[in-house]
């Protein structure tokens, strides 16, 4: 049986204004056909249409701060999901000034969205529990930007211990019995004999994590939250050349979003948010390597599979 | 000497949401280096600059009525304005409860803007005098909508007569007496003999005029304030075939939008707002053809020059 789907498109990957060639920030992940979308920036709708990703398949909405770029597509593709029939609620999960700007928008126009959306509103005290069902969890933490700003961590929950069929065919156990084993527990079969679980089951494949870094200027607090995780998503708006004014606008170098995987012990690196004042982005690429080897550019339409 | 210009820039011809080949609503007039934004759909900054307009020379922005997919690009434009260090004043023209949620975005990303943005609130009481300087003035007018919405019209100020440079050749007269031809008047020479204004000047060429009319119901009073309008914009969400949608909706229909053009006795006839449910819009050409001749479609892109 493969994996369960464990996949990020990239919506939007240019900070403060589209360029010709990236739209502002906005990424859609997939963990096991969940479909949590990351920060809404403008043009967003036109983006998924574009990807041929499936819009009304989102039922999760992540807004990281309340700077333009990053949630001025919400509101047209909250009417697109009402023009389109959408029914099911949506969950939007932002900082709380948010559900009073969408209120006024829906007063001016007199729109009453045909769907509920639950608003549930993000903490940077720590790491905050935002989401949980029986497959994932998404936690937000702390970002430091010129305005409140969270990041956001998704995990798959630990998965079931894969049983050893060849040594399993030899022992008498029961239906019951085996999904006791897949949950980590001894059973003990009809003749009184205990089968250790350690000897009949292997390991299952580690569970997978997603890490969403955008707006923050370089924090060595940031690490601590996303220790291990597989894939990092760091803004590096600049250039190391530009690191005065990375600090001075709450923004990150290549360099930095490098040192923060290095500290975090990420497996993989993805750098995005480019300011408009790059065309050719090699350099950010050869940058961030020299501290930390495996990373790649989150420029729109690219897929990232774990 | 050629005419100052008068040229028309279609931004987007969607209704509601976008789709892969039509943009929401804007456009952008030009006239004599004038240039008018007429609504604003989201990713119109985008499309401003597909298209390679200056989107810094636009001062006035024209907004009908608030529904989303004509004024959801607009906190955008003005955030990129900004950010491109804008310092000149822009003019926002629009229903009042537009300013609320402008100034509410802006507290919550913390942004004061660089340049002043100088509201002028519609009013949909008869032809309302919005904009006048030496060369232009532009008017709201009602139209009849789901919500408060305004058409606006555009229109040339009247030219200075032509000196006919023949005749005036044969004649003794002052350069102040020719800005006083140009202006319409007789002038006395210095022989005391009176030069009749008709026999050395030449009518200058009509005030051309453009009449924006989106969105609305079929309506005959519409024409009364547009009457002898050289182009005309007007909506055409469907087709004759969904009338009863179009009503219930409070749009428009190809065909009634040329029995307006018919009743105005405009010159030309531009279709647009189409309904995403189209994807070939021939038909809509076919069907307003059966009524007003003069007629195109204004889809994404194109340019219409008086």
């Amino acid at each position: 049986m493969s994996r369960q789907n464990f996949e990020l498109l990239i919506l939007g990957s240019s900070s403060a204004s589209p360029t010709s060639e990236r739209n502002p920030s906005a990424q859609l992940l997939n963990i096991s056909e969940r479909y949590f979308l990351i920060d809404c920036g403008e043009a967003t709708q036109i983006q998924l249409r574009r990807f041929k990703a499936k819009l009304q398949a989102i039922d999760h909405i992540f807004i990281s701060h309340l700077h333009g770029d990053h949630f001025f597509g919400l509101p047209g593709l909250l009417s697109t999901m009402h023009l389109l029939g959408r029914k099911q609620d949506l969950n939007i999960y932002s900082p709380k000034e948010l559900k009073g700007i969408i209120e006024l928008i829906n007063t001016a126009s007199q729109t009453l969205l045909n769907y509920n959306v639950n608003w549930h509103f993000t903490s940077d005290n720590s790491l905050n529990l935002l989401f949980e069902d029986d497959k994932v969890t998404v936690h937000s933490f702390p970002l430091k930007h010129r305005i409140y700003c969270t990041g956001f961590l998704f995990k798959e929950k630990p998965l079931e211990r894969k049983i050893d069929k060849y040594k399993l065919e030899k022992l008498n156990i029961s239906r019951a019995d085996i999904l006791s084993l897949k949950k980590g527990f001894n059973v003990v079969n009809e003749f009184g004999e205990t089968i250790k679980n350690q000897e009949v089951t292997l390991d299952p494949p580690a569970p997978r994590s997603y890490a969403y870094c955008s707006d923050t200027i370089y924090s060595k607090t940031t690490a601590g939250f996303i220790t291990g995780v597989d894939l990092l998503y760091h803004e590096s708006t600049f250039l190391e050349d530009k690191a005065d004014r990375a600090k001075k606008t709450f923004h990150t170098t290549a360099k930095q979003a490098a040192e923060v995987a290095k500290q975090a012990r990420a497996k993989q690196l993805l750098l995005g948010h480019f300011s408009a004042r790059y065309g050719d982005l090699q350099d950010f690429i050869n940058e961030a390597k020299s501290i930390f080897e495996n990373c790649s550019l989150a420029t729109d339409g690219k897929k990232f599979k774990i």
